[in-house]
């Protein structure tokens, strides 16, 4: 065992998540503590609150942190809005698809699942279908899957939902502010999403917002903690929620007016997710966006100039992560062991039906510059040369400097 | 909104926790992050486990970080110990007992509750006798219970769950570190704890002990996740563990050689819990314990000094905290404020039938200092004074400064 203090060595992350947090981020993490209900604490609750309202671009009171990882986000919606018993429609595409119907079938939920092939998303058409046909109380939805990299259009799901009285949660954690999500203007009723992705921080807190819909669901099912009030009962007449610190009836008390105690807040988990929120918003949400567009379209023009196929319906593709096939006769894991060893660059294996035949490369949060993109480009060529591969000399790096070249013409930006 | 940097006020945090985190833990959260499955990163995870064995004073190989605060340790043991219908016994005797009660009945199981007068805690012939009449599977039980200060004595306890097959879990977030907790020795079966109190760090990770025992019961629930097999079958027999994200089984072969991805890991929090550890296995087990102890007995010698009144069984206080009557005449909460607002002092308000009677102040974790408790007994005179009592002028600091003489001449040491 050592007992040494521990130093991290230095690593580029280029994986699909997490990535290198932003150091103003880390910082931000050692501030030092206050109490949980001193009145400097609360008000920076409620600024973390309005700074997720315009993350998630949504009007939602009801916008907060759980103190988990992004799952413990996801368990705590699907846990609060499913009664056991409910139906539940989960259109899966990929892992974390997957990852809700199994959360949703242990908080008792009847799951219904459709499926599309990985690298594939679902038309509009087909979930309504299969609405009509299940007749769910609950949606739930992955928009960015990074098992595949591919991002599930949302604009037109939101009507439908509200169509046909159904619910709609989605698992934001891999896509917000890499790609569009207006809360409000898509009618989303529960959104989840985790820091270390396209946030620029470390795993553990769970920004989620809910709607009005969904809020009046969960208080149906509201119950006073013993001890607090020295009674155990239901207040709204639903089912009580089976979990304690996922039930978001009584953290909704927490993080609302009536200041109900329920955990210990994670304070300085709670610092790190106001400063994620602070960088975005300082630099808008649509600038956001549009900066992992452009270093997305560069990582993955530079991998297509490298002959690396990319994976999956590229009309699809989240911003901030592309699939690459492994070449023939390349050891996937090796390659990626040279490239973490000689360069200190880290990019993703593959699970499931995709293991051993992609590799997922993120440009996503503080790591969605030029710079990271050019050196993890310039790398990739050395390694793949190494491999047996004979990429084309500077190809990878040439092509995505004329992305950068393209978009300075059309903007007058650098 | 403010979306300015959150610069929190100073304060010295003496109430019944969070305190103030050791600055060595706040500087271990700014460190880089590194991949999850980077081989630095696992070597850090079991590095930590090592040191959190120290800490448990335990040989369990399942011994390991829970991504959430205290009471997501608790949750995962008892949703992942408890399949529906199995009896537990709690004997409660204050607001954490009744957590347990609480997340217990959630999980499914069919809960007996002892109770003991908030102050006062059990005998183990009371603890025996109500094991021999409910025949729980588990007993749960807190060690100390921070809404009335007592600490539960654990040692015989284990003995006695041994004789008649039941698992023994106990909540040691306030007291681990600042009272004798050998798990080993004790025969505990599952330990769960938090790094606000006497950890020195902030909360958001919950450090768990497990014996062989319950591993056994856990793996015959264990249970592999859609999407990462294929396959959705319970592979022990058991019934499946309703939480996906606290489902110990799981979470288990994400810490073990196995390394089966589950949720990614809050790097930030596993750096704080390491360096956590790492400060007590610096200091020695017994030597955090004393320490506490004489800082406890420092504060509470000038509380009663200053013609106040501990709360409950003295003989078994926690350390680490006190609980004081509020003085006839007095508003404990317009005194409280007027600490937080002159001195910058936050001790604690309570909890259920104790609410407006008693203040809860704490000497815990790096605030178990010699400077912090007399700076709040001079701070209590004052307020107190302004308050309309008449302590004796210096005679809390004066009864504090004796313990402290009193431990020099016997140790030596200052």
């Amino acid at each position: 065992m050592s007992a040494d203090a521990f130093n991290p060595p230095s690593r580029l992350l280029m994986g699909p998540g997490p990535i290198n947090a932003d150091p103003r981020v880390l910082r931000a993490m050692s501030a030092p503590l206050i109490g949980q209900f001193d009145p400097a604490m609360t008000a920076c609750m409620n600024d973390t609150q309005a700074l997720y309202r315009r993350v998630f671009e949504t009007a939602n009171e009801a916008t907060l942190l759980i103190d988990g990882t992004s799952r413990a986000g996801i368990e705590a919606v699907l846990v609060s809005l499913i009664e056991p018993g409910d139906r539940v429609l989960v259109p899966s595409f990929g892992r974390f698809g997957q990852l809700l119907r199994e959360i949703a079938e242990r908080a008792g939920g009847e799951v219904h699942v459709i499926e599309a092939e990985w690298g594939e998303v679902f038309t509009p058409e087909r979930i309504e279908a299969a609405i009509r046909e299940v007749r769910p109380k609950l949606l739930a939805l992955v928009q960015g899957d990074t098992s595949t990299t591919m991002c599930q259009p949302l604009a037109d799901i939101g009507a439908i939902c509200r169509a046909h009285d159904v619910l709609f949660y989605s698992d934001a954690t891999a896509s917000l502010a890499g790609n569009p999500l207006p809360v409000d203007e898509w009618q989303l009723d529960a959104v989840t999403a985790g820091l270390q992705k396209c946030l620029a921080g470390p795993s553990g807190s769970a920004p989620t917002t809910l709607s009005k819909r969904a809020v009046d669901c969960i208080r149906g099912r509201a119950h006073v903690e013993a001890g607090l009030q020295g009674a155990t009962h239901a207040a709204g007449g639903g089912s009580r929620i089976r979990s304690n610190y996922f039930d978001l009836a009584m953290i909704l008390d927490y993080w609302g007016e009536a200041r109900l105690n329920h955990h210990t807040e994670a304070t300085s988990m709670l610092y790190a997710a106001r400063e994620c929120a602070r960088l975005l918003v300082e630099e808008g949400m649509p600038q956001a966006v549009a900066r992992h567009a452009l270093h997305g379209r560069a990582l993955v023009e530079g991998v297509r100039a490298l002959g690396l196929q990319p994976f999956g319906d590229q009309r699809h593709r989240m911003h901030n992560v592309v699939g690459v096939y492994i070449p023939e006769g390349v050891d996937g894991e090796a390659l990626r062991r040279t490239l973490l060893e000689d360069y200190a660059i880290e990019i993703g294996t593959s699970f499931g039906p995709l293991h051993g035949r992609i590799w997922r490369i993120g440009t996503m949060g503080y790591n969605a510059r030029r710079d990271t993109v050019m050196t993890t480009l310039a790398a990739l060529e050395q390694t793949l040369h190494q491999a047996g591969v004979r990429p084309v000399a500077g190809s990878g790096v040439g092509a995505a400097r004329e992305v950068y070249a393209d978009q300075q013409d059309r903007t007058g930006e650098s």
